[in-house]
């Protein structure tokens, strides 16, 4: 039988299309992606807020080529190929909090390429922490949401991911995370929040009770060029989130939050 | 009735503890601590190989001072306390992967204060990579071969950590993991594997099992100053570690394990 989600959509549309359609030339950066993952868009999303060269290559992560597994043994996107000569094999990254600080240091920051740290210390690793914060408490509620079938399961995981962004948004400086510079913070969380529609639609998410500014944050992310460009259109989400919803999804994550485990 | 963990020995003893009586002068750094944790104990390596000034200030976990609970709502150490003049609040971090990444920001490398990162782009975020490797993938197997009390359970546990090391022990350049350089790699892994010896004793866990050159790696990291001055004598270890053989630790990590939940 075939697995439920190898039928899912194989590019990106909309907005995103046009995206990949600038970046297919030959490039010392190969961003090896899937078009519908929020943690992935947080790396297309540095690369395009960094204004980084770099060539789009689109992994079906249910068939998944040689190439791509040679370059990352545990086969999730994103992954990023570096190119270098000299070296018989290409060398290789992958997890996204690794690849944002990977990007963050291939070049100074400068109006060629905006940084997406904040240049002072402390709040440089301030930053690094609410990552974290998205990362352990947010994420995992959300995932939670989307997959519990039992009522009672989603309203505790609702309550916690309310819990998360109440304190997520009690931090933004506004009207970003660390203030005018969109940061690694913002690129985190954006993703997400793009496809929070469905949980309002499904499982009656409601982000007027987080409180603490949270919806003008939500919309100056939901405005941020960078996000838009790397989105596809709603029903191809939608589509794929369907399967999550009804606790079908087979991604690594998904499994994961079946399990009850910590995610990949 | 009280708590069993309370009655955990209050502070560092052996080398430890004359690391402790030599940072009791005030400083613009307060490293809040747990002498016995092993992710404490890599802030605590990382503090004493950058030759940065601090000052200890052991934390008993169980009876929170409101001080510290002001620095950090999570409760939990390692935390920095940073001073800074004008400001009417100390700055504060937490979570030791953002504390490696702070510490290393804080002074550039010099011979006065040597780099815990390699200085290659490239290779700095390979280490990055290799840190999150030992958060996700060795850690947890080692909370669960310590906490899980039927025998198969532990089988499997055993084989996650071997399985965990292995790939980590291929990747080292000799000595350490990026070569001459210690790095927080090393420091990530090193307080775990001081600890090892209780699950020799306790859950039949084999060294030699693990290969690819493991035996020598672990030689050099349990050889490391900055380890021993940051280690208590093993019988006080024992004594705490005691608890979470027979599965009744109550710390966060403990309570996360047992509810097969991810670590805090």
């Amino acid at each position: 039988m075939p697995h439920p989600d190898e039928k899912v959509h194989p590019a990106a549309t909309g907005l995103a299309k046009d995206t990949v359609d600038k970046h297919q030339d030959d490039a010392d950066l190969v961003f090896w992606s899937g078009w519908f993952c929020p943690f992935n868009q947080r790396i297309w999303m540095a690369l395009e807020e960094r204004k980084i060269s770099y060539k789009y290559q689109e992994v079906n992560p249910y068939k998944k080529e040689k190439h791509f597994l040679d370059l990352n043994p545990l086969g999730l996107v994103p992954t990023l190929e570096i190119k270098s000569e000299g070296d018989s094999q290409n060398k290789a990254l992958y997890e996204s909090d690794v690849l944002v600080e990977f990007l963050e240091d291939l070049y100074p920051a400068s109006e060629e390429h905006p940084s997406i740290f904040p240049q002072d210390t402390y709040e440089k690793s301030w930053a690094r922490l609410n990552v974290q914060h998205i990362t352990k408490k947010i994420i995992p509620a959300y995932f939670k949401l989307q997959q519990f079938q039992d009522s009672s399961d989603q309203e505790k995981a609702r309550e916690e991911l309310y819990s998360g962004l109440r304190t997520l948004a009690e931090r933004v400086k506004r009207p970003y995370f660390a203030g005018e510079q969109f940061t690694a913070v913002d690129m985190s969380i954006a993703p997400f929040v793009r496809r929070f529609y469905n949980l309002v639609e499904y499982r009656d998410l409601d982000e007027s009770k987080v409180g603490n500014g949270w919806l003008e944050y939500r919309e100056k992310l939901l405005d941020r060029e960078s996000l838009k460009d790397t989105s596809s259109e709603d029903k191809y989400y939608a589509e794929l989130l369907s399967r999550y919803l009804k606790n079908e999804a087979q991604s690594e994550v998904a499994k994961s939050t079946r399990g009850g485990q910590s995610l990949p």
